[in-house]
């Protein structure tokens, strides 16, 4: 079994966001030199998700809005900001920056990652797909973490 | 490690539909070998969806009625739908069909593919558990990719 | 290549409920003796999810509240429910127990599984990150399984 793992820093601007990090992970397929197997594209934050969809703005705003309308940043009151209030400056570093929102949103996307196969050496996304590492909370330094296996 | 990948074609009729591809799988697993491993069912297309539960059309009913109040075909505007009349013809098949809606529901679901574990050559579903590939367009020639890792 | 599979059985308490199995994992990965590859958690119910978020009562309380507004338990019809009217006691033992609700949350999350790379016989959960079976039904009798591939 051949095996690569890298991680790729990324900084987010806003949230939500959708950077698209399918370029990354050819390369990475391609250095593995995997020609059967699969690819894993896995955020290790609790924040964010991993999600394939179309490269269209359009697309992105619809969803950025239907997320805000779900868990809405402002006019709800998430149980999660109580904790962030109390351990200002101690035990997280989002301390300043209430997020339950977007804890929130994490849990209804529930993806912390997406798996793709690796055929002939070739990622199988079809023809409009590609592949986001997408930002719930704010401007952050955050890691995607890519790894393939197979042979 | 033993890999095996096969696209399975599939016509769909309408959205949502949820098709039981559970058979698919199964023969795809027999006909891999693998005794002990992964199965990956994979989408390749960005309104689509696969995802796990009962095979029950209340259930079926019941979730086509969550999706369509979440993110209703009519009565709510989509900024993708104007990329989709700004194309017409040209570079998306889906032009004269905004579907912007469709885009929204796949982002929610988040979920291009489904993972089961494959044990002494036995497809671990529960048994309430089937396999749905799910339409979230309209009737469209779709693919859905089938792929055993494993040994 | 090397595998290891294990079930761990559950009792639930009440839905929805976040059960951390992280410590169920890090022992499967010690056990499995596998150094890069990759573990599968794998719930193999209908009305069940298996999710990775920070473990903060607040967040989980938040998460509950948005599924209880979006498929509540009391003051939505499912179709699902009259099906389980019809088949009392004969074909499934949520007979006395309607759970609509519970298949269309589980819908609505599509999270069977998730999947975390093992890297040098490390998990590599982010700092915040925990592994949670989520019931979404009520009390009952669950399995967790625990898959890792790799080498």
């Amino acid at each position: 079994m051949t095996h690569r793992f890298e991680n790729h820093d990324l900084v987010t601007e806003r949230a939500p966001q959708m950077i698209d990090v399918t370029d990354d992970v050819l390369d990475v397929v391609a250095r593995s030199e995997v020609q059967n197997g699969m690819v894993l594209v896995y955020s290790p934050h609790t924040t964010c998700a991993v999600v394939i969809n179309e490269l269209e703005d359009g697309f992105a705003d619809d969803f950025a809005e239907l997320l805000d309308e779900l868990a809405p940043v402002k006019g709800r009151y998430y149980r999660h900001d109580d904790l962030d209030v109390r351990t200002q400056g101690i035990e997280e570093d989002t301390a300043d920056f209430p997020n339950g929102h977007s804890h929130v949103r994490a849990g209804l996307l529930s993806s912390s990652s997406q798996t793709v196969p690796v055929v002939d050496g070739r990622l199988m996304l079809g023809p409009w797909q590609r592949i986001f590492f997408c930002e719930l909370d704010r401007s952050r330094r955050r890691k995607v973490f890519i790894q393939v296996i197979g042979e």
